[in-house]
């Protein structure tokens, strides 16, 4: 399934970006005035191979899982977090279904490895392992549970777009994910351990130095091999970040966007990218965090945020707010009258 | 009227404040990590008064004049698109007029100073002068004119208030509108104006040594009194940029925000704050754009970019776009599960 997904993966459509970019060109405003905006409804014409394209059903994707790392003392929250938020997401509570509402997107919750039993209406449990292994003492999980968990994702992915589904907010919930998410960005761009690892959702000062030494450990015992995205993700990676990399793949096979979220959805990103970096042309990225490595995870990948909102939650509720300036960029490229439509001269020669 | 009004900008409320943010910090998820968005939550919350604040009707309002300087040579396009941009966003075909309707906020455009007689259905036809005098050779206009310029601006916000507008967008449309603008942030920042000086909606960089040189010949013969605001604006400013400082003082003196937009719009928040800092306290910042005074103005008014879209159109297009992130704000504060309805634990001691 995974290598089926990945052979599918095609390039943007270049004639139908050249159109929309064409009309770009002819509409009441200095070219290239609307900056990422035009980039952005240029990109979704590649995607969608029409020059002038509309956005369907929005769905935001929140894959849960646990980590054993946590057992290094990691995180601010006890891990029973995971499956009490993952409650929360099915009953509407949370930020995420919140901004969804406000975008008109449906919430979609996975269970890819939360450490106990869930069984709330609404969820989909996909259930691979009871959380990852600690990574700080061996690897987080085999590569056979690292492909299932991605997989997972991808099979997601598949059944949202057969049920319409026209873009993903790619988001997660899982006590404990910004140290295997700042293990896989400092082994990919082989920055020092001070540049990408942050205080995740809100550890004091203090807990850093047990994080990276922990991240440090994990590095050490298990060896990833860089060349091998697959071995990375099972080593020090998570069952959330396996998956979500999953639903990345399976959209982009699909020729689906997929928006791109915070720290931990941009370490899922550089993975499926790394899978496949083909898979970098349905990207969108959304935000820009606190977290000192997302900069750097999304220069990797080549994305830009849209927004600088300091936010450090996940969930997917960074990426749920771009689809508003999606449908923006998407409007100007429908809806703007050209210089000729509107009799309004053009630059002086 | 400017007196009165400048006198009735009050102090945010810190009570609805504190509520606001004691109900944020009981939200089911880690503290503050909604950035900018609680910000956002809690700034409303004091400007309106109330602790669980909604957002009513939102207007986008266009200030359109031109600008004598353009005889230097400084823009890329010809005087005669002002008065035909004017026609665009009053026929619905501009950028502000395809983002409005996507926001659910009116457009409501201002000639107050287009060097052209315009009396098109809805325009608001507030002329103080046809278009300023060339401040490269002399005063932009008398402290009269730009007196009632600003009165415009305060006139026009008290009859949109009435008419129950909640929120504003401040935009501007005036060909050669950059120029005023790098003078007035040269001005206030006393940076070079290398800093300050860009290439506004598109000359070529062969044309940004044409527009400094105005600028410098036009601080240096109008002596511009920078502890008088009026001064500078009357000077070296715009007609529109008088009329929008004058909105946002309107909006301010009756406790309703205003969303900054890009590098002009911004200078004239930067008049604003100077005559009277209160002002700032009403004021949200929108995005970053192109221009390289822009972050320069934000961070002299105390205002964070909310995105970074590398636009450089105007029209209050960035203004407009935020919006959807303070509605977004204000359904976080309102909507979100607290800890204890959810059942969520909360941070470990």
């Amino acid at each position: 399934m995974l290598e089926e997904a990945i052979t599918r993966i095609e390039d943007l459509d270049y004639e139908s970006m050249e159109r929309a970019q064409r009309r770009l060109d002819n509409l009441t405003k200095p070219r290239g005035s609307l900056g990422m905006l035009e980039q952005l409804a240029v990109q979704m014409a590649g995607i969608t191979r029409n020059p002038r394209p509309k956005l369907g059903k929005k769905v935001s994707v929140v894959m849960a899982a646990d980590h054993g790392v946590v057992a290094e003392g990691v995180s601010a929250f006890p891990q029973e977090v995971t499956p009490q938020m993952v409650v929360n997401f099915l009953n509407g509570g949370a930020a995420i279904n919140v901004l969804s509402r406000h975008a008109g997107a449906e919430v979609v919750c996975v269970d890819v490895g939360v450490a106990v039993d869930l069984d709330a209406p609404g969820l989909k449990v996909r259930k691979v392992k009871y959380g990852t292994d600690n990574f700080a003492c061996g690897p987080a999980m085999t590569r056979e549970e690292a492909v299932r968990a991605i997989e997972v994702g991808i099979d997601v992915a598949y059944e949202l777009i057969e049920k319409g589904a026209s873009i993903f907010a790619i988001g997660e919930m899982g006590i404990g994910n910004t140290t295997p998410s700042s293990a896989i960005v400092a082994l990919y761009s082989g920055r020092p351990l001070d540049e990408v690892v942050g205080r995740g959702t809100g550890i004091g000062e203090d807990r850093v130095p047990v994080k990276k030494n922990a991240i440090e450990r994990g590095i050490k015992i298990n060896k990833p091999d860089v060349k091998d995205p697959i071995d990375v993700v099972s080593k020090v990676g998570g069952l959330e970040i396996a998956g979500m990399a999953g639903c990345m793949l399976g959209a982009a096979s699909r020729r689906i966007p997929v928006v791109v979220d915070g720290f931990i959805s941009s370490a899922a990103a550089l993975i499926a990218s790394k899978i496949e970096p083909k898979a970098t042309n349905y990207m969108i990225g959304s935000h820009l965090s606190q977290e000192p490595g997302h900069k750097i995870a999304l220069d990797l990948i080549g994305l830009k945020p849209l927004m600088h909102l300091d936010m450090r939650l996940g969930e997917g509720t960074g990426a749920v707010l771009a689809f508003n300036l999606i449908e923006a960029a998407l409007r100007i490229l429908d809806e703007m009258a050209t210089f000729e439509d509107a009799g309004v001269s053009t630059e002086i020669a």
